[in-house]
C-alpha cells in the first residue's frame, strides 16, 4: 500500500482555500421555512433579528438566493492558520476491514478547538468586530463551540462571554481553562449574573443547568449590554454557510484526483458539520447534475430526523428564541446522558430539515456502544482519537464499507471527521471499563417531548 | 499580510518525507562517550545491550560512523499518517511583537500523542515486531511517550506494557485512558507486579512514584519475560536518530523557499526533540559548511546544561541502567514540581552533551511563569495551545525576536513546537489563577544532587 497514486492525505495549497462560501439555499426549490417571532407567529424581520445578532450575519441568515458569498480577506487569513484541512484516505482502515470500498475522511480536528466549530466562530467574531461591537456572548455545553469562539475573539481582540452549562463547567475543567487561557469570561450557568439565571435558580436551587438555560442567559446579556451581540455555533443558516468551507475543500481535493464519491456521511446534531460537508455535493444534486447517497447519522438517544416531527418549534428549552420549522423531538425533550454532547440537541437545521423532508438525503441512528467500538477501531488503525460526535459518522462509514465487502462493490465513501476526543476521556473510560450503556427513548418519551410543541398557524 | 510569497504553513509532499534518518554522530570529530556497564565501568557491548533493547536498535545505538540510515518502508507508511509536519511562519506572532525578525516553527503536535514522541515510538515498535517479539515495556511520566508507544503498538499489533508514575496515573486519568483506548496495559508505578516495585513499596509505603522507579520496573519486566524488550523515549542515540526526521523536514521546507535560519531554538529535557530538530543544521556546522546559533532551552528548575556537570552518571534514579557521560545534575537530584514534566530529567543526551561541551551550541534556562506568559501570548495569536515543554522554546524565540526589534535586525528564527498542551490544563489553570510560582534550585540543592555521581575511572 506504500506507493499509491492517491496520497494518505490530500492537502490543498493555501491559494486553493475557497474564496467564497456556498449558500446551499440558493439552489433549493423549496426554501427552508423562515424563523417566526414566537409572539406574533410572523417571520422575524431583519430588524428584530438585529437586536440579537450582528447586522451582516442577519443578512446572511435571511439570504436564500445568492449562491456564493465572498469570504472576507481577514477571515481567509485566519483560515490559513489551520486550513486547508486534510482529506485523508483511510488506507489502514480499509485494510483492517478488508473492504474493496475506498474510504476518505475530511479531518477538521487539527486546531486547538479540536473541531470544525472554528470555521463559523471566526466568521461571526469578524462581523461583530466589523460592526464595531465590544464583544459577543454565547453558551457552550461540551465546550468545543465556546473554545472556538474564545480563540476567534482572542485573535480579533473582542470580549467573549461564555455561559457554560454548570455540569460541564464542573466536570470539564480543562475545557473551561482552555477558554480562560484564550481570555474568555466563563460563567457556570445558571448564574446569579442574569435575571433569567436568578429566576431559574430560585425555582430549581440545585440545578446543574442545561443548554437551553445557558442560551437564555447569553441572549439576555447580549440584548441588555450595549455593544454586545449573541452568537450561536449551529442550527442557523449563517452557520451552515460558513461551514460550507468543509465541503468546498473536500470537493476540491476529490476533484484534484478525479474521485467521485458514492456515499457522503456526516454526524448530525444541529447540522453545522453535516450541512457544511454536504453543501456543494447537495448543490449538484439539487441542480440535477449529480447523484449521491447522503446520510445523516444521529444518536439513537436523540433521534430528531428518524423519529422526530417536521414542525415549528423553539430552538431553546427556555422558549425565548424564534421558532424554526425543523425535525424536532420537542424543546421539552430531555436527552439522556449520551456522551456525544454535540449531538444532544432536540431540533435540527431548518435547511437540512427541508432537504430531508424533500427526500434529498437519508438519516439513520446508531447506539452509543457501537459508536465507541467504531471509534476505538478507527483510533487504533488510523491514529486519530475521534470525538464521540464524529464517531457516529465513522460507525456508519464502517458499516457501509462492510456492506461493500459483502457485495464486492468498490464504492467511494466520504465522511466528516469533525474533531478529536481529547476532552472526552471520561466517556472513553466508561467504554474501556465496559460500563457504557445504550439508551433508546420509548415512544412515550417521544410523545412527552412532542407534547411541548407550540401551536403555530399553518404558514 | 495576506498575499505573502511564503505561505503560513509550508507542507512538503508525502514524496518529500525523508527516506533516511541522519546520524549526527557520523559528523562529530569528538564522538559521544560510550555507555558503560555500571558493574565493570567498561563500555556496554552489543550483547549486553541486547538483553534489554531490540537487536537493530542496539546497532543504531552503537553506530557513530554511518551518516544516513534507511527508514524502512513500513515506518514511512506510518509517518504518512501524520507527517510531513507543517513548518509554520508565525506571521501573527511577528505582528503582535512588532519585530522585523522572521519566525518559523516546526509543529509536531498534529497527532494523537500530541508530540514528536511518535517519530521514535513507531521506529522502536517496528524493530521489536521485526525481531519477532511479543511486546515492549516502557515507563511514562507526563504520558506523551506512553501514548505514542501505545499508538505505535496498536498499529503493529504488539503488546504494550506501560509503567506510569503513580502520581500521574492518578492525576492524569485522561492520558491513562488514551493509552488504554489504544490497548496498552497501564500499571501505576511502583506496583506489586515487579520485584523492584515490591521492594520500593516496602521501603516507602506511601510513595507516589518517580520516573526512575518506573524505568526500573519496565526494565525488570522486559528482561524477565521472554519476547519482551524495553524501549525509551529520549536520551538515547537511537532516539535522536529517529527524531532527525524533524530537522530533515524542517530543512527541506526552508530550502524550498530559500530560507536560511540564523537562530535555531529547541527545548531540552533528555534531548529527543532538540537533537532531532537541529541534526542536519548541526551537521552543516560540524562539517564547516554553515554557521548557525543553536540554543537549547531548559527550565531554571532543572538546569542540566547550564548548571550541571559533564560527567558519567546513571540515567535512572534507581541506578540500574548503564552509565552515560552527559551534563547531569546527578541521578539523586530531585526536580521541583515544575509542570513541564518532559523537561524534568536530571541528565541529557550524550550526543548533545558532547556538542555543548565542544562549543557547538548555547544553552539557556527560563523560569516557569515567564514560560506560561509566552505560551499564552502565542496561543492567543497563533491559535495553537502549546505544551509547557514546547513553550520554553517559545519564550526564547520571543526574547530573541524582541532583541531583533531593538536592534532593527531581520533575523530568521526557527524553533521546535514539540506538542500541544491539552493534557496540561492543570498547569494552565494555576497560571490563569495567578497561583504559579517559580523555583530555582540553590547551589546547595545542586551540590546535593551532584554528590550522588558515581566514581568512574577516567576513560
Amino acid at each position: 500500500m506504500s506507493e499509491n497514486k492517491i496520497p494518505y492525505k490530500i492537502y490543498l495549497d493555501e491559494s486553493e482555500i475557497p474564496s467564497k462560501w456556498y449558500n446551499l439555499r440558493a439552489d433549493m426549490k423549496n426554501k427552508p421555512a423562515p424563523l417566526l417571532n414566537p409572539a406574533t407567529c410572523k417571520p422575524m424581520t431583519a430588524e428584530e433579528l438585529g437586536a440579537v445578532f450582528c447586522e451582516e450575519l442577519v443578512q446572511q441568515e435571511l439570504d436564500d438566493t445568492t449562491p456564493y458569498i465572498d469570504i472576507p480577506q481577514e477571515i481567509r487569513d485566519f483560515y490559513k492558520m489551520y486550513r486547508p484541512a486534510p482529506l485523508v484516505r483511510a488506507y489502514c482502515l480499509e485494510e483492517a476491514l478488508g473492504t474493496p470500498a475506498k474510504i476518505y475522511y475530511k479531518f477538521e480536528g487539527n486546531n486547538t478547538s479540536g473541531s470544525h466549530k472554528l470555521n463559523s466562530a471566526i466568521a461571526q467574531a469578524y462581523y461583530a468586530k466589523k460592526q464595531g461591537l465590544k464583544g459577543v456572548t454565547t453558551e457552550t455545553g461540551a465546550g468545543q463551540w465556546g473554545t472556538a469562539l474564545s480563540m476567534a475573539c482572542a485573535y480579533l481582540g473582542l470580549d467573549c462571554k461564555v455561559f457554560m452549562v454548570k455540569v460541564s463547567y464542573e466536570q470539564k475543567p480543562f475545557r473551561r481553562e482552555v477558554m480562560r487561557t484564550y481570555g474568555a469570561d466563563v460563567t457556570p450557568s445558571p448564574s446569579m449574573t442574569t435575571e433569567v439565571g436568578k429566576k431559574i435558580l430560585a425555582e430549581h436551587p440545585g440545578t446543574t443547568g442545561s443548554l437551553g438555560c445557558a442560551i437564555s442567559e447569553a441572549v439576555e446579556v447580549a440584548v441588555s449590554n450595549p455593544g454586545y451581540r449573541y452568537v450561536l455555533g449551529s442550527v442557523l443558516n449563517q452557520v451552515l454557510l460558513h461551514q460550507s468551507i468543509i465541503g468546498l475543500e473536500t470537493k476540491a481535493a476529490l476533484d484534484k484526483y478525479g474521485i467521485e464519491p458514492d456515499i457522503i456521511i456526516g454526524c448530525a446534531g444541529g447540522g453545522s458539520n453535516l450541512g457544511g460537508l454536504i453543501a456543494p455535493f447537495m448543490g449538484e444534486k439539487l441542480r440535477g447534475e449529480k447523484d449521491y447517497r447522503i446520510i445523516a447519522v444521529e444518536p439513537a438517544s436523540c433521534p430528531s430526523f428518524t423519529r422526530g416531527k417536521f414542525a415549528y418549534d423553539f430552538c431553546d428549552t427556555g422558549m425565548i428564541c424564534p421558532l424554526a420549522k425543523m425535525y424536532t423531538l420537542g424543546s421539552g425533550f430531555i436527552p439522556s446522558a449520551n456522551h456525544a454532547g454535540g449531538l444532544r440537541f432536540h431540533g435540527m437545521s431548518t435547511t437540512l430539515s427541508q432537504l430531508y423532508h424533500d427526500g434529498y438525503m437519508e438519516a439513520t441512528s446508531v447506539e452509543q456502544t457501537s459508536v465507541f467500538e467504531a471509534a476505538e477501531q478507527f483510533a487504533r488503525v488510523e491514529g486519530i482519537l475521534p470525538a464521540p460526535e464524529s464517531s457516529h459518522a465513522i460507525r456508519v462509514a464502517i458499516d457501509e464499507a462492510l456492506k461493500c465487502k459483502e457485495a464486492g462493490e468498490e464504492k467511494t465513501i466520504v465522511f466528516g471527521l469533525t474533531g478529536t476526543g481529547y476532552f472526552d476521556m471520561v466517556a472513553y473510560q466508561k467504554f474501556n471499563d465496559g460500563e457504557m450503556s445504550d439508551y433508546i427513548p420509548t415512544d412515550e418519551d417521544l410523545a412527552k417531548g412532542l407534547s411541548s410543541l407550540p401551536n403555530v398557524p399553518e404558514q
